[in-house]
């Protein structure tokens, strides 16, 4: 039965991608089909379209990969984005942003700066 | 001489920006002269116009900032990116991706699978 | 004289441990015999029996690991784990919880809920 | 109907865990109604009673939000435990555990010992 | 007895500090006595005198803690460091390297350059 | 000219570090010579001999490096070091302040001690 469930969550992934294999990160989280199951419904329900461009959201999923040295997401990811069509170029800028992103947290980290009222959250 | 360094970081801030104030965090980064002339030329360039939307910048800013639980950074690049036109609907969409790509992050970070072939990285 | 202390840690790993053979990380650690030493000495005390079970234990070694990214103290802490019986619905159980956590502290991170007055630290 | 949603998950929250009401997190989450209800629901599921113990769940999350410093996760998971049974014991013997685990995972990380083959995963 | 063991941590630090207050964080460590003396007398142990100055420790422990976004760590290293006499301008440049090197790291862990074999580690 | 831009920097990286070859960070970089340029000036400025010593400016490197887990600068950072001098000595004391104030920090984000005053930030 757990096979079935297995099998139900994989034919999803090809139908949705619109490809013909699984790839090795859903592999792994087979092991607990309700897991598998869990979190390819709420990752396919987080990418799809919606408020934001698709890639955009591929291009968000790289910085915080990058961000947290993740190897398999940013490999899978960037080649998903790659497959949305980010050209070499925005690859390039949405690393500059990464990269200036992790200097200034520090910076501020440790510098401690009051917070502005202008950017004060919701009111 | 450094007062006058400091000043004239400060005045294209505001003149880039079109706003008639300085946030803390270049305040603090005043103690030193050169840093805060640095930080801000990088920044400058990283975030204009380029190959990928202003918007998008700001949003990826956010992404990192909150996976690495920077305060300051949260709220003043949450302003900014409000600034260029975030609605409410794309905040929260952009948050449920940070939280997905969190939660896969550290399932593949536990589980290791291999790095498929597919994803392999620039030929 | 280094090398007798080294030698003396290692005995006592193995002895802990009841196992003929010392894992690599010591083996780095040996370059400074008193870091091993101490490192070591630390180890034994804290995962030693008392108010957790030894098991819990390392079952919050691997949620710390896959939260940092450290490929070896995942591979090392998983094996311990699976040796105190770990079975692979625990396994897959833990890091749904841990995959769930770095999702949900992103969240927070970002939108800065303020802390219930329920959840205030000790009184 | 965004705020019927809400509502029903409010509901929920408080029937589930018995209490007469919502904590801060879920507000800021009901800006958007279905990340609520995503996470709320997978929440719910995996915190279940299911392989480990309700309260070895609650433990690892406060290792993992610790690890992270994420102040509201910490506060909230710790308070969480507290009412699970956690005595002071364990949660100081808790964060022995994630001290340690946060020190050598940087000591591997700067060292990088190879992987033992003892160590080596899933056969 | 608890009382005992942790006023003699107490007297240990205020004699090695040559003050005469102990601060919060040894505090909240005093829930577990032997949690407190073993954190101590590590920390004794790794900030004595050795192959590395005094103040260049404290300014690695900044950098650090600025890193985790650890702000009680940040501030109590901070103050210990201009006890030792970190100057401004030192402290600005400590967090120009810690900000680059946190740029760059997420420059290198997206992008994975294969290691150089001119770096490979210890022979 | 995209070509001209990135061999002024190589050249540049080999003038100033005296040596014939350049390292694959920066030409990973090169995919986007803006980018290459722009980090290498900053790392050529943070890096130079100012009010920090050259050696301790890549130990705190190092220091953010294992923090992170970025495994080639953490490579490449600890071969600069040894370069400059670090002994055997120095690198695994190094470490043993690095692992220490990642065990701390935990310690802290948990147990959240108030900043004591006396900690209290510049003035």
């Amino acid at each position: 039965m757990a096979d079935e469930a297995v099998r139900a969550v994989y034919d999803d992934i090809m139908a949705t991608r619109e490809v013909d294999w699984v790839n090795n990160f859903w592999k792994v989280l087979a092991h607990d089909p309700a897991l598998l199951k869990r979190t390819w419904e709420a990752l396919k329900q987080v990418m799809a379209p919606g408020a934001l461009d698709p890639l955009v959201k591929e291009m968000i999923y790289i910085a915080v990969s990058a961000t947290n040295g993740c190897e398999y997401c940013t490999y899978s990811h960037t080649a998903s984005a790659r497959k949305l069509g980010m050209s070499e170029a925005q690859m390039m800028e949405l690393l500059a942003v990464v990269g200036m992103a992790n200097q200034t947290n520090r910076l501020a980290n440790a510098l401690r700066p009051p917070v502005d009222v202008q950017f004060e959250p919701r009111p």
